[in-house]
């Protein structure tokens, strides 16, 4: 029963297991991620990042020439992905906490290519890939249509509005347009835009220079059902997904929105053709864990 | 924010997080509980299992007098539990791996009595309140009407025979006579009995004392929906319940039965007035948990 080293951690609610091997040793196969991703016969996560350090990363003069750290994240069921937003911010937490890297800027090698973290004690900021806000279409969950923006954010997004995300019942595969969405999409659900209130006023701005732009001048509640998994607690890309629809609707092209999910809330600037996201980011716990 | 040891444990699927505090200094809290149970910001389990020694277990003269292991047992939502038929198998297998029990046979308090557990290499038996078989009523589950067993085991249930329990919609709130249960029930689905094959023969008999009495010579498949939570992987009063009335149907007042759960076996065995349930306990994790 081999054992392995492990962390585990979450933002908004979006978790994570983490097992660190700087030297890239651990041959992490699809079967050992289910087995670590089990919420009950294992440690239980949305999801695994796997901490690598990246090779040539210093020159032959012992120069650093790209970011030291690769995230090698998978999905819960044993699956390649390529970015979560959520995810590299609690790796980049976990680098800084574990003392593998000194921050607070952080530049990681992720399979849809390089992003800088940067970590402060509340909050973690990454850029995330540009949001684009194509045209429009429908889908159904459980006997409702609902209209929304297609948004992509590196993966497919349908944003739609509603009066009050609490309200709806997500409970069913949404059924999405094919021609628009051949692979899927995440479907965000999105209340009304809210444009002050004590909620906003008392938000601490972003602690980041990444997110430095503003304090957050428009606030929504979303609920997010994800592609292959269902509702979420939160999701990185369908905030800012949401936060590029959001600042359409209001006709803006750059601006700070405060997305609630039901983890917590996540705050979005775009900017000079940038998006950032920024949240809480926390390790939870580390230790052994065994594999069957 | 305060950290605690922990480790992490499964029966057929039935998680717990364990909290050893053999000098019961660690005052748990409802909001701890519910903290470390929570399986998105926290470990992630059905249930926490306390693990705290017994003053008084030895006399004056150093001599045993008692049991030396109480359970502490607590629901996911913080409250109190009396008795878990899978928790405390597992705490029995940590207790044994963790050094503070020396085994195989291992007395352990609970809050519904002393119980005694007795652990080898890859199964825990332990024996359960006696079972009893009342009369019969009907639960309605997603609109479809069941008529069950009503048994005791501890806390009551309601057995349900069906033709294929891999078929139903388990989805909704059993719907109990409240006249025959006041504070509700857990309602077992169970498949028709099976008395040879395969699975059955080439079952190993439980490693156990207490269960020595022969190799299953019944097999029944079943699902459980927990009153209060909704469908679970196992439950392990659930099994007994379930070999209580299907031994009953059968004519027999002993006899062992395999009771596949959807998270793996449990052999119950009912012989003089004793029910033991044994099957398999791991511990998977091992490390230290911050708490919020």
């Amino acid at each position: 029963m081999p054992r392995l080293p492990f962390a585990k951690g979450h933002g908004t609610g979006n978790d994570f297991v983490i097992v660190p091997d700087p030297g890239g040793d651990v041959d992490l196969t699809a079967e050992m991620v289910v087995a670590l991703c089990d919420r009950h016969r294992g440690l239980g996560a949305d999801g695994l990042l796997h901490v690598v350090r990246t090779t040539g990363h210093v020159d032959a003069g012992g120069g650093v020439v790209g970011p030291e750290w690769f995230m090698d994240y998978r999905n819960a069921d044993g699956s390649l992905a390529e970015m979560c937003g959520n995810g590299v911010r609690v790796y980049a937490r976990y680098l800084v906490e574990s003392g593998l890297a000194a921050g607070p800027r952080i530049p990681i090698v992720t399979v849809a290519g390089p992003v800088v973290a940067e970590v402060s004690p509340d909050s973690v900021a990454v850029d995330m890939p540009q949001t684009t806000v194509y045209g429009s279409t429908t889908a159904v969950v459980s006997g409702v249509d609902y209209a929304g923006a297609v948004v992509a954010c590196g993966n497919p997004h349908l944003v739609c509005r509603v009066d009050d995300p609490a309200k709806l019942d997500l409970t069913g595969v949404p059924d999405l347009d094919s021609a628009v969405f051949p692979d899927g999409a995440n479907v965000e659900f999105v209340g009304p835009t809210e444009t002050d209130g004590p909620d906003i006023d008392g938000s601490p701005p972003p602690r980041s220079d990444l997110a430095r732009s503003s304090a957050p001048h428009l606030r929504v509640r979303m609920r997010v059902v994800e592609r292959g998994v269902g509702e979420t607690l939160s999701c990185g890309s369908g905030a800012c997904a949401v936060a590029a629809a959001v600042l359409a609707d209001e006709g803006l092209a750059s601006g700070t929105v405060a997305v609630d999910t039901p983890g917590g809330r996540l705050t979005v600037t775009l900017a000079e053709g940038r998006t950032v996201l920024a949240g809480p980011a926390v390790i939870v716990a580390t230790g052994e864990v065994r594999l069957p």
